[in-house]
């Protein structure tokens, strides 16, 4: 295993108010684990109730920015079956039960592009879509990535490209990247590349 | 209403790729619109069958970043039941069934901010969570953005701010601001600023 990565320090804001609006009433379970969903009846803030149907607290994932010695980018395109496409993303994963976050971004990196880091940095964390999920996205920089063979699961399609930086960039400004947090660790990773010159 | 925004040039290419390497062999409905949630039973491309719970292609949500006459930012505070936390957001909303993406943005920024707006630019569209969701985010920055009482809808608890842009701009690039979505549209927002002289 490589280095272990720090953590941001926005990562232990990441959890519930201590105070709630809202109270659950009750709740029905459509789908378990790993992927989760619930309906629940809410009393809201204003004493009416609601029904709310969503992904609960608990799932999380880690993303990754590889950067090779030579200062170039390590993108994969992935096939999203529910939208039918293939999508151009940073490496990124689930993070298992009772792992540690960089451990999981380290085993990811291997699995996905075969890659091994000599040297981590944490970004901010964030919630990809807080309307409907309670999912938290941690992201990292990995440096000095060395590539091997990669080790995909036979449920994923992935294919790996090494990408100069300024090429990646001018994708993201010009919205050739679709994938929201993907793009979201490309802009939070800019002022890094560009204090060590690598941009 | 105010004068139309125009579409980017990204948002006609997020859709469907021609090909498909998983052919869907059955489904469960786990849920019914506007939160519909499927389970499918699927034919990888290795051949092998498995599952896959998400959320169909279909839905659509526009988000906007409401710049005041003054050059100041409108942020929303909103309590996202899914997460148990108030987050700091930009303007954001569902698209409703055959609702102009344009529309929807001016109706969004008129309830939740009663904000009404003379100038809009679209920004890049972009997947928000590619492994579990079909649903498309469009954005848009709105300027010249004067401001009324807001109409949130009761199951809404949205709180208004307007703050200087280099302080949400601050809060972006430190991890303050724990919406992914919302921080990309910021991103993204960052240029046309900085070239307008705003930031």
């Amino acid at each position: 295993m490589p280095p272990h990565p720090t953590e941001h320090p926005n990562w232990p804001r990441l959890i519930p108010d201590a105070e709630q609006p809202w109270q659950t009433l009750d709740r029905t379970e459509l789908n378990g684990p790993p992927r989760r969903l619930v309906r629940d009846t809410v009393r809201l803030h204003g004493g009416q109730e609601g029904e709310y149907v969503y992904r609960p607290r608990g799932p999380r994932a880690v993303f990754v920015l590889p950067i090779t010695p030579a200062g170039e980018a390590v993108m994969i395109r992935e096939y999203r079956y529910p939208l039918g496409a293939f999508v151009s993303e940073v490496v990124a994963g689930g993070v298992e039960a009772g792992e540690d976050l960089g451990h999981a971004a380290a085993r990811e990196l291997l699995e996905e592009v075969g890659g091994v880091a000599a040297e981590w940095l944490a970004l901010p964390g964030f919630y990809p879509q807080p309307s409907i999920s309670g999912v938290v996205f941690y992201p990292f920089m990995a440096f000095g990535v060395v590539l091997q063979a990669a080790h995909n699961e036979e449920s994923e399609l992935i294919e790996r490209s090494v990408l100069a930086l300024p090429e990646v960039y001018r994708q993201l400004d010009a919205g050739e990247i679709f994938d929201g947090p993907s793009s979201l660790v490309l802009f939070h990773a800019r002022r890094e590349l560009e204090a060590r010159g690598l941009l």
